[in-house]
């Protein structure tokens, strides 16, 4: 059995990042940068007011003047007069400073009288502007590769004159799920038949994680139709099957496969849920096995496929890291297997991030992962951890209901 | 100016989810259900055995019995033979249990001999059998209605074959941008021109929220062209306008719609950044008037826009709790504005969560906008604060690069 981290890195190691793309800004969120956006202009780009008053020099800026307004310059409408002693020039939140200007008395701090104005503060040198360039300059790189997009990251391209960016194509994964006793829902089901879930579960999980995904048809308990069903997939980053990945005598995936020319580089890892995890390649593609238990299936994509799929999207961060929470139950000691507990977050009295373990932790629970927010994660052979200590936990995506 | 949970209770209170619409359960991933999803069907349906071995009754679970194999029982095969006295029906993970059996041997504690199976341990009765109905029973509600779908709820709505679910239809938000000074991406940038990049930013937050958004082409500052852009929208669920909020003379939003029935509710917020932040109805259409600056903007759509968002959507769960968190710098005493400091999370050497705010808040500055993981919130009239004290934090949405 090896261990999760040996595991990870061997799959994570076999992941290579897909080609580029060229998209708009808008199709461009939630996508991964596989070239550095650059700021085409600087911002702002010149100095700007950041309130709406006058503009004066720096001499003029004091309480009992009285200034001439020469004109008025509105965003986007910059004047082009001097301020000059004794003068002013309106403005606005975003107007370019005129030339001569060298800060800004707000509304609030004048009096307008006929065609002047009369300071009632005195206002420091440069109060009230926005330098050129403050926010970034022209060639600044404003979101490094490797980023996927938020909507701050939209806002930060646009704001840098960046119509077009370049991301990785989003990786193409093809999931298989096998046994004769699955149906899917809606169909028929026949006594000994089960619903299954897991296919459609680890779809909505990787569409989620930024994958286009295609559904294959569930496989019978019959080699030549799991071959037939995998034939003609070379234009996938990576296949998922689900299922039939243990040594029982209807786990048939690796033999199905090994037919097809699947090499596999390991089976077995100390986790739970989810030990019969297998690994290896079909022809180029690289292939991850998950135990046919939807509850194990789920966990090992936690722990396996979300990290492969930020490298096959070209994600500069691959890893989940765990959160310190307090548990509120004793957890016994852990035996070799590295373990994950569903779990339901809370808040302390004092706001700290509080765990607590569902009661029973049967990998078939469907309705307790659902619940969950979290999985407590128990590291091969921890020692008991009494109530009241911290302990690593795993935030689960798509956690919160709102 | 009115205080920050007033003024969203106002704008909450002014929105009502959207209708239904039935869609197959691949789409329903990330939508919000508008009826509770109930199991058509029991799980398991049966007692199953939890592992691959051999079922037996219970007086036969003893160290030293040989038993004979009297059938086979693949899952989804169900054997209709009994176990009697002195023998066992060969089972797999996820078989029927057979009648007469009361527990199972997994077949590591088992020798084979011929067509008999030799018991090398004893079994408790009970072993290894998951019980019908043990994760939840036919008529159970398995996903509430008011809850947005994990990829987790899918497989836990497809485990009870539950092919269709009713969600509430994606809210149809406009969103409209005003100024003469924006220009977009791509755009010819003339003197005194800036990028308009709040529209798309706020674009891409509101749909990886679940709205479906139009933007409207930019207005200019003229009140007739802003009147024409928001004329024939009767088919949205909210309009957001961005920029001319205020009261400057080229702020026009307020006098241009109120020739076409804008009736303004309130229009300014203790808040930082975000003052001038108005909210009205359009004839039947919420509307929110943010601020033109694009930091002010997205912080207004956090605190505002993105709870409104979920209430049309028909979320149970509306409104974001801040997290506690570490503070690494001293903030200052707060005055009467609810302020919002973008910031960074780190971790403590204990694990606990850490916050840094940037050294530069300007509310122009996008840079420090996408760069940010968090929003230090700060009450108003907060007291100073001391590095090493908690404070309240919100966690950006997509904060995480991967």
């Amino acid at each position: 059995m090896l261990e999760v981290s040996e595991a990870r890195s061997r799959i994570l190691e076999a992941m290579k990042p897909t080609g580029s793309e060229l998209v708009s800004l808008p199709e461009a969120a939630g996508r991964v940068l596989s070239q550095s956006v650059r700021a085409n202009v600087t911002n702002p780009p010149t100095d700007v007011s950041s309130m709406d008053g006058y503009a004066v020099r720096a001499e003029d800026a004091c309480a009992g003047r009285l200034l001439a307004v020469i004109g008025e310059a509105p965003a986007g409408h910059p004047s082009y007069l001097s301020v000059d002693p004794g003068t002013s020039i309106r403005i606005f939140t975003g107007s370019v400073m005129p030339a001569g200007a060298e800060a800004v008395v707000i509304q609030e701090n004048t009096e307008r009288r006929g065609a002047n104005i009369f300071l009632t503060e005195n206002v420091q040198a440069g109060a009230f502007i926005r330098r050129a360039g403050q926010d970034f300059a022209a060639g600044d790189i404003l979101v490094a590769a490797g980023k996927r997009l938020s909507s701050r990251d939209i806002g930060l391209a646009a704001a840098g004159n960046a119509p077009w960016v370049s991301v990785y194509r989003r990786p193409r994964v093809a999931i298989l799920s096998t046994g004769d006793e699955l149906v899917m829902p809606g169909e028929a089901l026949p006594p000994g038949g089960i619903l299954g879930s897991a296919g459609l579960m680890l779809q909505a999980l990787l569409r989620s994680a930024g994958a286009d995904v295609v559904l294959l048809p569930v496989a019978r308990d019959d080699e030549a139709a799991i071959r037939r069903l995998v034939s003609g997939l070379d234009a996938i980053d990576l296949l998922v099957t689900i299922g039939g990945a243990s040594v029982g005598d209807y786990d048939l995936v690796q033999s199905a496969l090994k037919a097809a020319g699947l090499r596999t580089e390991f089976w077995k890892i100390a986790m739970r849920p989810g030990k019969p995890l297998m690994f290896g390649h079909l022809g180029r593609v690289p292939m991850v096995g998950l135990p046919g238990n939807p509850v194990a299936a789920y966990v090992c994509a936690l722990r396996f496929l979300l990290p492969a799929i930020r490298v096959l999207s070209g994600c500069a961060d691959v890893l989940d890291e765990p959160v310190m929470a307090l548990v509120t139950e004793t957890l016994p000691a852990n035996d070799r297997r590295e373990d994950h507990l569903r779990a339901t977050l809370g808040r302390s009295e004092s706001g700290q991030l509080t765990v607590t373990p569902y009661g029973r932790q049967d990998s078939a629970m469907m309705a307790t992962l659902a619940g969950a927010d979290a999985l407590i994660l128990r590291a091969p052979y921890a020692a008991e951890l009494e109530a009241g200590e911290f302990c690593p936990v795993f935030v689960l995506p798509e956690g919160k209901s709102r």
